[in-house]
This record gives C-alpha cells, structure tokens and sequence, in this order.
C-alpha cells in the first residue's frame, strides 16, 4: 500500500515494498542535493511541528527536510504556548493545528496522544516523532537507510545492540523493522536490568535473536553494525552500580581492533551519547554516527514526499 | 478606501466595500488551496510577529497564513527576547522590526501599544493581533467570513453572543462590524456582571440590540448564529458564583434540539472553550468552531493581500 | 581572496578587496528590494542560528536576511533545547547541527566557541555573530557600509567613538576593520575605566589614534561620525560613580549643534541604548541609528551570498 495520505504511527507500519521505495527516494534526493537540485515540490504546504517534550535533533531535523523541499513550519515552543497553559484538550489543540496544516510532527511522553491525534485530523498526515516509552518510527527509517548507504545491504546482517536496551525506543523501533528483512541476527547486549523487553522479542519471531550481558571479542569481531545506546545514570538504583557496569559496554577505539574493516562494518548511535560511546572514535572511518544524522534529512524528506504525494518531476526548481 | 499601506488597529476601518472585496478573496484562495494552486505571491516579504502576551491560536494562524503564500517570518518569543529584558522602549522595538519587514503582527497587553507601533513604522504595515481590552479586528474578520460561508449571507441575521460579553474583545470587534450589515440583531446573553459594555452598545447605533440574563428556548429557536464566548473563572468573586452561572450559560447538544437545522444556524466559538461549550456538539454539522479556525487561515491570508498589495496574478506557481 | 566557503570569525579576515565587493553587492540588494526584486537565490539552502546568549536583534536581521533571499531556517532557542539539557559537548551540537546546514549563525559567551564550531563543520561555514568579549565581524560590515552610504566614503575620516569602549566587542570589530582604510582617525572618548583595551590598540598601528575622557565641542565639530555605545551601571563601582559620569558622555540635540551638518556627519549605535544617547535625536535627518539596521540587513545578505557562492544572476525571480 502507498504511504499517499498515511499518518505514521509505528515502523510496523512500514511494508517491505513501502521501505525500498522511501530509501531509493532518499538516495536520489541526497545526489540531488548534493548538486544543488533539490526540487521544490512541497511549496505551499505547511508542516506543525508539536514537541511536548524536548528533542532538538528530530524537531530540527524535520524542519530542515520540510524546508528544504520548499514547505514551510509551524512551530510552537510547548512550554510558551497558551494551548496547554489555557487547559486546552489534546484533541482541540490537534483539531486547531489541522486547520492550517498538511502534517503534523507530534512528540508527546504519552504513547497514546498519537492515537487521539490521528483520530482529530482531517486535513494532515500525522508523524510520530517519540510517544513515551513506545515507538520513533522515523528514527528506525533513518537507521536503516544509513546501514543500506554505508553496507550496502539490510539483508543478512549481524546486528550488535548495545546500552540501554529496555527504554531506547529507538532500539525497539529499529528491531520491529529489521524484521521485515532476511536473515537478520540480532545481538542483544545488556546490563540484566535493561535488557530488551519481552513484549519487543515477541513481535521478532522471524528473526534469530540472542541475549548477552558482555560485548565480547567474539561478538565485535562477528558485528556488520554496532548500535550503541545511551546509558542514562538515572535507570541504576545506586552510583556504585553505574559505575561497575558502564565499562563493560564502553565502545571505544581499542574495542574496535578486533573488528571488520572500514567498508565492512559501522559504529552507530542516536545520540546524544554519555561515555559509553568514546570520542576516541570520532575520526574511525566506521563510525557512522554522524553520517547518520545527514542520512536523516534524507529520509525523512522521502518520507514527507510520499505522505504528501508530492513528485520531484512535477515543480523541479 | 483600499487598504494597501493601511495598518489595521480596529475593525471599524473597514468599509462594507472592504469587507466584500476581503470575504470574495477568502473565498477564492480556499478554492485556490483545494487545488493546490495557492499562488506564491508574498515571496521576499518578511512577516515579524511580536506577541508581547502568548496566542497560540492567532500566532500559528498569522505565520501559516504569511507563509503559505510564499513570505516568511520572523518569529520572536518576547519572553526569550533580549529587546524587553535589556529595557528598550516600545518605539526602539518596533523601530529594529521595522527595519527588515514588510508587515508587522502585535500582540500586546497595552490597549495604546498599536497606536505606538503605527507611529513608529516606515516601511511596515502593522496589523493588530489583540490590545488588552481593545480590538482584535482579524478574529471578526474572520467571524464574519466564517458566517458568510455558512449561511450565505450576513445581511438579516439573529445573532445570540453568550458568555463573558464584557472582557471578551472578540465579541466587542464582531459586534462593531456586524453593525456595519442590514438587518442584524443582536442578542447579549450574560450574567449582569459579564454584560455588553456601555462603550460598546454605544458604538451600535445602527443595530437592534437586546440584553438577557437566560438563554432561553425562544433565542436558541430563533437564531441563525448562537456565537459563545469562554466564561473565566476568574471573573467571580467567589466559586460558588461560578458554578450558579456557568451551567445557565452552557451550550450542548440537547439545547440545540429547538434551534433551526443544519445549513440554516451555526454555533461558532473563538476558543478555547471551558465548560460553556460542550464537546457533545462536536460532531453536529451545525458546530462550526473547527471550521472557523479554518476559514480564519484563508481571511488573513486575504488580509495580507491586500494590505501588502499583492496581486494574485502576477507571481501564480 | 574570495570569502566563498570562508567562516567568518573575525573583523581581520575582510580583505580591502572583500569590503568593496561586499559593500558594492549590499548597495546592489538595496536596490533591488526597494523594486520588489530580491533574487531568491538561496531556495533549498538552510541557516542554522545557533545562539548560546540572547540577541535579538542580530538574531532577527540574519533570519531576515536569509528569508528574503529564499533560504530557510531553522532556529533553536538555546534555552528550550535539549542539546544542553543533555550535556552534549559544543563538538557534538555543531556535529549535529552541521548535518543539514548551509550555514551556522553562533553567538556564544566563550571566546573560544567560534573555533571549535570552525572545527566541527564539514558542510557549512560558520558566522561569529559575537562570541564573549571578542568580535562582532557582521556588525562591523553593516557599520562600514552605513558609513560608506550615508557619507561616501570611508576613507579619510574623523571617527569618535563615545561610551563603553572596554566591554564594546561592536567598537573592537569596527576600529580593526576601520583600520584597512586610509586616513581615518580614531578619536576614543570614554571614562579611564572604560577606555579602548590596549589589545585592540595595538593592533591599530596604521590609523592615528587619541584617547579622551571629554566630549568636547571641538571633537564634535570635528566629526565625520559619532559613534555611541551604551553604558551600563553595572560596570561602574558605585551608583554614584555612574551618575558623575553618565552625564559626560550623552549624545544629544544641543550637543549636535556645533557639529557638521546634515549629509556630513551622522550619529551611530548599535543598539539598544540607555541614556547615552537622547530620543531628542531621533528626528535630527543626522542620526543614522535606525537606518543602520536596515543597511544590516542588506550587509548580512551579501556576506550569505558571498560565503555561500550563491549568484544574483542564476536563479532571480
């Protein structure tokens, strides 16, 4: 089915066919700008962005895709905003956002509201952009549109998560879409108390999954991608705790001697990170993770073309 | 007299001509929209917006307004803004705006800020987005564009205004520019304290005006318009004032069960609402309050049109 | 050396060269807008503004400037942002923010900011829009080409520069730059607590230099231009301390009697001010302080041009 008109609750929602069709749009349209082409095609049309909670990348991100190509935003500050502070419903706030709007961006703590938002519009495509604890279905579009670009593959992959693998919707998003592809491993590797939760593991019956609780020489020397993810001090009940177990799964330039080449295996990460993603890393041709936020724009671009239905042949600049 | 260069600070400028030619042109830009031929004639002109007291819903409306025709926009939120905390006076202000827009939007608490701005700006129109107690002359544009649209007409209408007549400026601007039409009665359903002020029954000469302490089934039957405005809390002296009050004045579905059907009565609120207003109206045709904010997009669109001089023809997509 | 691709950190960078081109470029968009015919010349391009402290004013004139000539931005309050909040490093923000930009916009309260951002980037150039007690380059630019318009010239000029020349980055910038041209004299007038720092004295061999703690009559009929920077208390011991002095220093309608006439001489400050320059100016056709900002705008649009390699030519309306 066509994403044309579709709002984006979960990457479950993402076909195979929907995938390869956003990330070969990606890919022209980063050639495209690389040349200074990138066309116009959605001048006229206005994106909301509602944050109501912080998250300056994605909110930046998608204002630069939307810009990019010609559209415009609205935004709104949710702690300035006199939506909220006037004791305004959710879905009256969604109701007076979609009377301007052709998309909605919507990053809520209650992984409901994305529900309510898609149920009061009727002239915008809704975007999930972090509901809570639940999904951040672009952010998993992003990730694999980088690993295609740098590995030239998602097929058959061994993928090494690592971090905080419990609250990281990026990983549970990331994981339900690496589902749709073929002989994805996947390499859980976690402190016991952050592992990735059951109700995730359920939904990945089509791929071969393996929990562990070290980043081991064989696990790194095996990886085609390490994800790493941020280790928040706040999930330990004690310092000393945080403390004994961020070592363990520090990913650094040392870790890394025992890997694949460059050309041959990635270091990524949604950032921001703490310490267990090292700078020592930072000039390490694998290390994907800034190459990564570029690889952002470009999908979320495709994806905002094709809810909007617009063409890049159409209004060409 | 057209009104190319003319700031707007009250909605008495406008001359019936005006209001006609205003209504036709928000009308054809909503059909201009539908296509999605919005022509992009406002590119290179720079909208500031300068809210000196928060407005999320005429905010947003302005900058989507300005911006899907082609201008952009200078956004500041005056509460991060270094120009009120480092001292500057109102005219230094308006002055630095001045210096890179082509339209200016205020916001302020200050009844007397609009008349500062327009003595301040040389290459600026300011259009009044709400002074205190004053004027907000673009929401009774927009209410009669909302009312035009609905019922086709505006000439010989019952027009029944609840709530707080006294604080709410939206129904002080409406009230003057219906007086401008044949034929309009108007009904003030409030509690004493929260009547139509004297000022303001003055200025309407010209109208068949009533006053009313019930909202009783004869107005509800005999409106064409049932316009209700949000009952503050703050406006009592004591809680249980409030309680008595708010339910004599509450709109909901079973008291529009008297009132004439569909595409012959509308019920319009500015909102946001309080409990005045009951959401089990949302789904009856006759609740036109969604809509409004939608017909307001395409009014100030038409507002900055023709302030700015813009023409329709000569830049289409 | 053309400033294509060049991030701008310091005032030193200007060629003589540079400065003509710039100006004669501003001169040229000055001309053009007050046709109606700004080229959109940066459609698809996207400026970040990244302001670690408050200024609205240089805020708004790069946004501005950006705008009108087709480009995007994407702004971020500082204070709202989570790149903070999270404890990113400055590297990882600019990584982050390099990503999907053209150009980064900085102001920031550490000197060193401007050259780790310089570091960071791979995809955009940076402009200094005022780091701490350093420079202030844009700032600079938009003063020489106000001089350049109101008088004609640059060279072979009586410049006094009035106030806080200590703390004053804007004078630091404007003298160093002042210093590429022939024949101007500097004529520094300030309390011996605030007097020019012997830094940026010494890297004025070229132009001829006087210190003075009055603002005499003959200094001001000397005048080519009367440059006035505003004076804060706090950084006088005592109350007293600042009253004594505030007086000595206010620029004002009998000052300028004895002063050159209109068209040959004008009264700048950057804004905003206190009481050392007199609102009984505002009106005299030699204070230039407003129409200084708009002659900003112009200047900051032809640095993104220039930087950016963008032509008036390619891509006009």
């Amino acid at each position: 089915m066509s994403l044309f008109k579709q709002s984006i609750s979960s990457s479950e929602q993402y076909s195979r066919a929907n995938i390869d069709s956003l990330l070969a749009l990606a890919n022209e349209l980063k050639s495209l700008d690389s040349l200074g082409r990138v066309p116009q095609c959605l001048t006229g049309r206005v994106m909301s962005s509602l944050f109501f909670e912080n998250s300056s990348r994605t909110y930046c991100s998608f204002v630069a895709a939307m810009q990019k190509l010609g559209g415009s935003v609205v935004s709104l500050p949710i702690e300035s905003s006199s939506f909220a502070s006037k004791g305004e419903s959710l879905f009256d706030t969604i109701k007076t956002v979609d009377s301007y709007s052709d998309v909605i961006v919507l990053r809520h703590p209650d992984p409901n509201a994305i529900s309510v938002a898609c149920g009061a519009t009727e002239h915008s495509v809704v975007l999930n952009a972090g509901n809570g604890a639940g999904e951040h279905p672009t952010q998993a579009l992003l990730d694999v549109f980088t690993i295609h670009s740098e590995l030239g593959r998602i097929d058959d992959l061994n993928v090494v998560l690592v971090g905080d693998l419990k609250f990281g919707r990026t990983v549970h998003s990331l994981s339900k879409l690496l589902g749709k592809f073929n002989n994805v491993r996947l390499y859980c590797v976690a402190h016991d108390s952050l592992q990735m939760p059951n109700e995730v593991l359920k939904s990945l019956d089509s791929v071969s999954v393996s929990l562990h609780n070290e980043l081991t020489k064989e696990l790194v020397s095996e990886a085609d991608v390490i994800y790493v993810t941020r280790v928040q001090k706040e999930r330990f009940s004690t310092e000393e705790e945080y403390e004994a177990v961020k070592g363990k799964f520090c990913v650094n330039a040392s870790l890394l001697s025992t890997a694949k080449p460059a050309g041959q295996m990635v270091v990524m990460h949604p950032l921001p990170r703490n310490e267990e993603l090292s700078t020592d890393l930072d000039s390490d041709p694998r290390a994907a993770y800034f190459r990564q936020m570029r690889y952002g724009l470009y999908a979320r671009m495709a994806l905002l073309i094709e809810t909007l239905g617009a063409s890049l042949l159409s209004t060409c600049e």
